[in-house]
């Protein structure tokens, strides 16, 4: 049977551990799924309420007025220029597994620590790929950045990233710029530089809108390179209801002004919670802090003893990220946790 | 910017018109959405109800325990051995995408006339693709057919195929089964010899459970190459309420004996409609029936003009494709406008 040498049971396995991990974390502390409250994810808490969704979106094979539908909405919330192509797919994961499978094999460097299945998927399809903490450490072809960072918030301004786009393109390359917490950071965006050469923007719908089961994600960029992303994805590559729901919710401005005020008023009262308890920031953005404290790993623990769940980082054993509380219950819980000392 | 040689702005853009494309035909011969009655596809027109579905699977990253409980019933509804591994995905169209990525450039036999996104795909990702009429008649490396066959409906025994996966996989190579439609004819299903090397199985959940808009399709096959897919795919490919509601779909063995029944009776109404309009079906099953009809445009016009979308195939012009009316109003209108003669 084919199987290509470079085939590698560990590499091609799914990171692990990044983010709704519940179940492991129950099966170590217990608890009933409903008694924890899972914070190791940066998905908004509250999320977009989801309309009524007509019969045919769930029985009819997703057609082409409901993916203009969506694709109008998606062009004019993320402020796409005309000359950008997009692509819609399930979910901004799907994006960033079949973005390196469709460009030759080069060098990659990914700007991190980040979210690691970057590094992960243009490994897996057989790119050679490099750590760099800055854009400016590597020469390789491909430059991949996530603007606000996963999870440090660090960021990049647009104009910077728009002269590193150009550079990159000299090189024959790409800069790839994923901004899927970029909602609550909206000047950072380079959508509207999209359409330029050598640029891939990846957004993310889940996220800022709390509907992370939904599946649903945008690449921005050059009509020949979305269109071949596109033609990989096939028909019918999202599905019915995430399509009406992603337009409804897009076309949202009220709810969606009203919740970037409310994460703006909720990620301070985090701090406070955690200044509390002596743990200062080192970064973040209004869906989710990071914390640097030596004992990062037996903070967590004690969190999970508590049926809390935060997110911890392989290879940074002195980071934990919180990410919003849900609710007063989940507030209280928090704070009671964090300064009970070990119990 | 990165643009293979291989590119082709033609090939890699999705086939238009393979079911579902009432868009156009709305364009064409007028008619709000709901005047027409789509016979287009092989859908079920009684589609599964849709269960209450539970916030979390909005919410919340499909966790490990969602996707778990989904393949289990998956496994027990289609059968499969333990030696063999199952990947789940966005439809079947995902698979079919996918696969193709996979494996290294080779040649390929499509046995058909069949669905045309298996060619395209195979060729999309460089491969090299010939169309075969039967089994015996190429010696690629990779060899592809439906069974049952759409359109027409034609099945192969599961004792030759499981022969034929042997042949492939003695040739290192696959031989790759759909079975989209295998749903109303159980018995050819060689989901059951799914563990053996060389054979990948795919099914698709939404056309007999009439749910297409959700998105879900399964692939079985040797542990390594379905390893591969789920790598590829990577984390979350398939949406928590696709998740809930394959899983109580796939266990609801009242309904799909039920519907199995339902299906076994409207095919041969159809059939009688079809007679009476001196149609007579050279093939299909209990989803849809294929006609051979030397005016066969003229008579989709016709249909058109009634406000009833039925499948035509590119290269063959002679045959039309129907699927089930979906009540008592569909039937009568589909009758009166094949025995009006033209107006």
């Amino acid at each position: 049977m084919f199987l290509p040498a470079e085939f590698s049971p560990i590499r091609d396995r799914p990171v692990a551990d990044h983010g709704g991990a519940l179940d492991r974390a129950i099966a170590r502390f217990g608890g009933a799924r409903a008694d924890w409250i899972d914070l190791s994810t940066g998905i908004n808490p509250w999320p977009y309420p989801v309309p009524e969704i007509p019969a045919d979106a769930w029985t009819r094979l997703p057609d082409a007025a409901a993916l203009d539908g969506l694709t109008l909405a998606a062009r004019a919330f993320y402020n796409a220029p005309g000359d950008a192509a997009v692509t819609v797919a399930p979910g901004s994961q799907a994006l960033i597994q079949m973005l390196p499978r469709l460009v030759p094999r080069t060098q990659v460097a990914v700007v991190g620590p980040t979210y690691a299945e970057h590094a992960r998927c243009w490994a897996l399809a057989g790119h050679d790929v490099q750590a760099v903490e800055d854009v400016d450490e590597s020469t390789a072809a491909i430059l991949v950045l996530v603007n606000p960072n996963n999870p440090d918030g660090r960021q990049w301004a647009p104009a910077r990233l728009s002269a590193l786009a150009e550079r990159q393109a000299a090189r024959g390359g790409l800069l790839v710029v994923d901004e899927a917490f970029a909602e609550v950071v909206p000047p950072v965006s380079l959508v509207p530089q999209a359409g330029m050469p050598g640029l891939i923007v990846l957004r993310s719908f889940g996220k800022f809108f709390g509907l992370a089961g939904l599946r649903l994600g945008f690449a921005f960029g050059p009509a020949e390179l979305i269109g071949r992303m596109t033609a990989a994805f096939g028909p019918w590559a999202v599905s019915g209801p995430a399509l009406e729901i992603g337009r409804v919710a897009l076309s949202d401005r009220d709810w969606v002004r009203a919740m970037r005020t409310r994460l703006a008023a909720a990620a301070p009262s985090l701090d406070a919670i955690l200044a509390a308890a002596g743990l200062e920031p080192i970064g973040g953005i209004d869906l989710y802090r990071l914390v640097r404290i030596a004992a990062a790993g037996g903070l967590a623990d004690r969190l999970g003893r508590h049926h809390i769940l935060v997110r911890r980082f392989d290879g940074q054993p002195d980071r934990l990220r919180f990410g919003l509380p849900p609710d007063e219950d989940a507030t209280v819980r928090l704070r009671a946790a964090l300064m009970n000392g070990d119990d």
